[in-house]
């Protein structure tokens, strides 16, 4: 991708003509938080420009001044990612949309709320249980713009139950690589006019468009919620529990498995011992976190009980029922901390954390094959692993972490060993790359391994269709820098 | 689209040389059916020759030599479409999927079922429903191919509280324009792993790939279901109060609206009279037919209930509870046999049926004025119009008739004037051209005019992206030939 230009004074007033000067940021101006987003190992760029941008009109204005000048852009929402696609791995302008945060109104006729694409998730939801509404999509990550959230497609708690972030697209304004805006989709809940553009932008990690509004559905908050934590002597007898809720007929709002040593972990880092370590003599080595919703505490009592039943009929130790919003709160906020606690006790090197992290999506019933496996492939390359994950739909998280013996070239080696190990064994058993964190450029070559060089080009195809002239968030998804 | 060869004598032999002879059709071999589909107004084209395939291999080997020797193909499933879709415009090749019709398995760990893509959906939602499970797409036609469900993304009753054909489809096997085998998705419910090339499929109407085989979820059967029928003295107070369940915290799994003179129609069609016309000397000229279903009786009971003080309070005549399987057959039958009702009645001209009709969908807050309009306008034209739709997401089915007294072209200029008037009214209205019947031929204007240009631009250059060569069903969607 050569030929991009610099951004020099003149393209530099031209953005000054169209958006407020001090929103039109260089050099030192320019904040290190830019540079990177939450996973500092796929590397730093900094940006030669950041707009803060207020309307969708100056994302346009921003996005014309960069396509006649040819000059990369990179979007960004509140930089919470994981998988470097925030980083603006050409340089050129960063539009920045955390500024966007408006909330713009609900249509309760058509239960859908109309939002600004730099809403953090965390503002919508508790703008919709103030209504009564819920917004299902729950990633553990609440303080992600919902631009973001759209753009990975995120998951989550609740997915299990709701889906992910994209049933609950509707509609969205984009601007396009040129600078045009276009809205995709509809208010409406069914479409069959073309092919679902709305759909290609959803999970394209603002490589197609800078998705600037979005209307989102929200359905009625479920009247009852119920946590329990299960522990288990055995992660295996843990993760062969998952399907058997849902073979049960049972409908879990969320399902969450987690070993011991990252929930211990995080109740150091919170300061809080919620989770048993040992009952009746025996040690808790692996815990199901599960919550149900209903709009009656009868029915959810029900669910408890033939739930508790399931657990212990496949060995769990024991089933605490947290049955108060403060116990339920209690029991999420070691889960809640996971990412946080694991980076506090993470090594740092030249600037870097020695931390990578993969987000693999297999079959449920291949959830305690491939734990085991990946924990078996770890300890043969020395590495710290640690895992958690949303069971319920088969979403894993593994982070290989460094010790402070190793050099930051030494813990690379180390994790490539790793990915090029456990990637090709998650679509070996089915499963997909990513189930939420998406592509960005650290996970291009794993992408391009699991679903063949066909699927890439035409990928690359659908890149040059909607972005001619490459600017768009270059070297991410499917096209290498 | 100039430039497409001939079937000769030699591509036919060597189509034979990779599928049984019998079933590589040519000439009078082949059957009417395959020169239109259930709306013969969009016009009817002759296939030079038609390949019953029987397994993926043989798609693609068929597909392979139409590439090599530039041959158009229009796949096809049951011919249940309503837009045009499976019409080989440019002659050439018809793949006909019917005779890949088997459900090869369930995944009960992952709820999913995998099947071909000719199995039926009524075929499927049987077999379904005497496992305890249901496949919840529920389109008008039981007897579309699932292939065609999926390549429409087809909606139906149950879309209301499922969903539409999208939300279930999991994975899906296709062979590309140039003969190549790829699988897009995967069995599990959650992906961020590059651009949803499943999702593009899906509503594609066999312009970009051959779905054949196809992994969509299912759900366990709700244990009860009852149906409420509710006539309303006026069409305003009947569509006005659908948006009234949900905001109620109701959800209904169906919400049918219907017009008086269709459900005499029907029943005409179906000799029997379940809708009442007068009650209490009140006369019903429009109806909604609400389900909902549940796994506790008493539950649903609370909720018909609920449900029956909402219509009564909205101006309806009564509520007439099904609540038995017969009572519940019997209130569907009638909305079941609307649209062969209406073909029972319309007067044929020339081998062409007088009958044309759109798919629009509006917020659900928008029916009522948008099916005024549509009276108002069909009035105008001298048209006999009739509609009925899922008014639980707002898509509604207009139907304009014509007369015995009409020309072909007379018809087809005065449907035309109501079709020009009443699609940009749902755009502007903020609703989509089409539902749940897609775009063909025969709406491909209507969605060039609704999207405008540069979505149109976009949707060409992907389709050229999928096939540089543009021979899979030309003529469609996005491109004119």
């Amino acid at each position: 991708m050569s030929g991009y230009n610099k951004v020099t004074p003149e393209i530099i007033d031209q953005l000054k003509a169209v958006i407020a000067p001090n929103r039109v940021l260089t050099g030192e101006d320019i904040n290190d938080d830019f540079t990177h987003d939450e996973m500092s190992i796929y590397g730093k760029s900094t940006p030669e420009v950041v707009i803060d941008a207020t309307t969708t009109e100056e994302v346009a204005a921003a996005m014309k001044i960069a396509y006649d000048n040819n000059i990369p852009v990179t979007p960004r929402g509140a930089g919470t990612g994981l998988v470097g696609a925030c980083v603006p791995l050409a340089g050129g302008m960063v539009i920045n949309t955390t500024k966007m945060n408006h909330i713009l109104g609900y249509d309760l006729d058509n239960f859908v709320v109309h939002v600004e694409c730099g809403v953090l998730l965390n503002d919508l939801a508790e703008d919709c249980v103030s209504r009564g509404l819920m917004y299902p999509p729950d990633p553990g990550e609440k303080f992600a713009t919902l631009g973001g959230n759209v753009s990975t497609n995120a998951g989550g708690m609740r997915a299990c139950k709701y889906g992910a972030t994209r049933e609950f697209v509707r509609a969205m304004k984009v601007v396009l690589p040129t600078g045009e805006i276009v809205n995709f989709g509809s208010t409406v809940s069914k479409s069959s006019s073309g092919y679902s553009l709305l759909n290609l932008m959803i999970g394209a990690e603002g490589t197609l468009g800078i998705i600037t509004e979005i209307t989102l559905k929200v359905i009625p908050a479920p009247r009852e919620v119920i946590s329990l934590v299960i522990p288990f002597e055995s992660l295996e007898d843990c993760v062969s529990t998952v399907p058997k809720f849902k073979i049960n007929k049972l409908d879990p709002q969320a399902l969450e498995f987690m070993e011991k040593a990252i929930v211990q972990k995080s109740e150091r880092y919170i300061g809080k011992s919620v989770y048993p370590q040992v009952l009746d003599g025996v040690e808790a080595n692996a815990y199901l976190l599960v919550t149900f919703d209903g709009n009656n505490m009868e029915q959810l009592e029900n669910i408890i009980e033939e739930a508790s039943e399931i657990a212990l009929d496949n060995g769990a130790i024991d089933v605490l029922v947290a049955d108060t919003p403060a116990k339920i709160k209690d029991a999420w906020a070691a889960r809640s901390s996971f990412l946080e606690a694991i980076k506090a006790e993470t090594n740092w090197k030249d600037g870097l954390e020695l931390l990578d992290e993969s987000d693999v999506v297999v079959p449920l019933n291949k959830i305690a094959e491939y734990v085991e496996f990946v924990y078996k492939v770890g300890k043969e390359l020395g590495l710290t692993v640690e895992s958690f994950g949303h069971a319920g739909d088969g979403n894993l998280h593994i982070y290989s972490i460094g010790n402070d013996k190793v050099s930051v070239e030494e813990f690379k080696a180390s994790a490539k060993k790793f990915f090029d190990t456990i990637y090709p064994k998650a679509t070996e058993l089915g499963g997909l790359v990513s189930g939420e964190h998406a592509i960005g450029s650290g996970k291009l070559d794993y992408l391009a391994e699991s679903v063949g060089e066909t699927q890439m080009e035409i990928m690359r195809g659908i890149k040059k269709v909607f972005d001619p002239k490459m600017i768009l968030n270059p070297g991410k998804v499917c096209y290498k820098l």
